[in-house]
């Protein structure tokens, strides 16, 4: 797992690309980055780094950054108590980003599925997303994405957001570790 | 009312103030920008323009695009059939906002309400949100906001947005001109 020079070292990465996009954060919003390294150890090409918004009852917004290749697990968001489940809209805001959901398979996908987990990886109808772009998933959808080559910046505009529910293909990702 | 030459000069300032935050928005949703004129005739000081992203059943984000001290007036977000009403949180993307919500009356505010319909500006609590700043609002709760001298961008997400039931203080304005 990362040790926390490492996660220093992300997060003022992650400062640098969020600068580059103009896109101001708090000073507190950057002491909440969540690292997600999903438990596989693999962090540069199964991780993710987000910075909540808002996640009240009702909706909720954040920031995603991906660095170069860096790629979010196929997962879903199961039906819960008196929900269908989360309905998310990724919108590119900066980079290139290749979502792939449930639906006819694209021949040629512009993203590599990390070697030491292909299997886990099912579903193959791409959407490229450049910045300006958006997609609407519905709920309890399977989905992964990956960035491009120069990494990427995603907003997602979502309902409640319950990151311990998500239902990961994968049987070995650690979505929030029990330490958390 | 704005005439077509003025709405197209407007809209093109608006692509310069997003172009200057770096926020991207396709050819499209510039085509669907809309200006909020409130049927006042005092757009320049009474106005607002938007850019929705999305607004499903379940939730809404856009962009809310003010020039210097613009004005979007007082109103509220009624309950409706099944909800409370819309929840919505602001957050500042440049520039500088004045918001006024119920609560203790600022003393000294940094919004000059406009003169022709000041009666009808009635909460005074201020909040003064910069880049990175946000507030969430509850539903139903009175507001009104004001860009300061530099005009700003506001993102809003939110539950489903339903325009046409917004109740505002002033009985003048309209919200959605019937011919829309």
């Amino acid at each position: 797992m990362l040790d926390t020079s490492q996660k220093i070292q992300i997060a003022s990465q992650v400062k640098d690309m969020l600068n580059q996009a103009r896109i101001v954060v708090t000073e507190e919003e950057m002491g909440q980055l969540e690292i997600a390294e999903y438990g596989m150890d693999l962090w540069s090409s199964i991780g993710l780094q987000i910075i909540v918004y808002v996640n009240t009852e009702n909706c909720c917004a954040k920031e995603m950054i991906l660095f170069p290749r860096q790629t979010c697990p196929e997962h879903r968001h199961p039906p819960m108590q008196g929900s269908a489940g989360k309905e998310e809209t990724f919108r590119c805001r900066s980079g290139e980003v290749y979502l792939y959901v449930e639906g006819e398979v694209t021949p040629h996908p512009k993203a590599i599925a990390p070697k030491q987990r292909e299997p886990y990886f099912t579903v193959w109808h791409e959407i490229i997303l450049r910045p300006g772009d958006q997609y609407t998933l519905r709920p309890n959808m399977l989905h992964w994405f990956q960035a491009g080559p120069e990494g990427a910046i995603i907003s997602e505009f979502s309902t409640q957001s319950h990151d311990e529910t998500d239902i990961f293909t994968d049987p070995d990702i650690i979505r929030v570790p029990e330490a958390e």
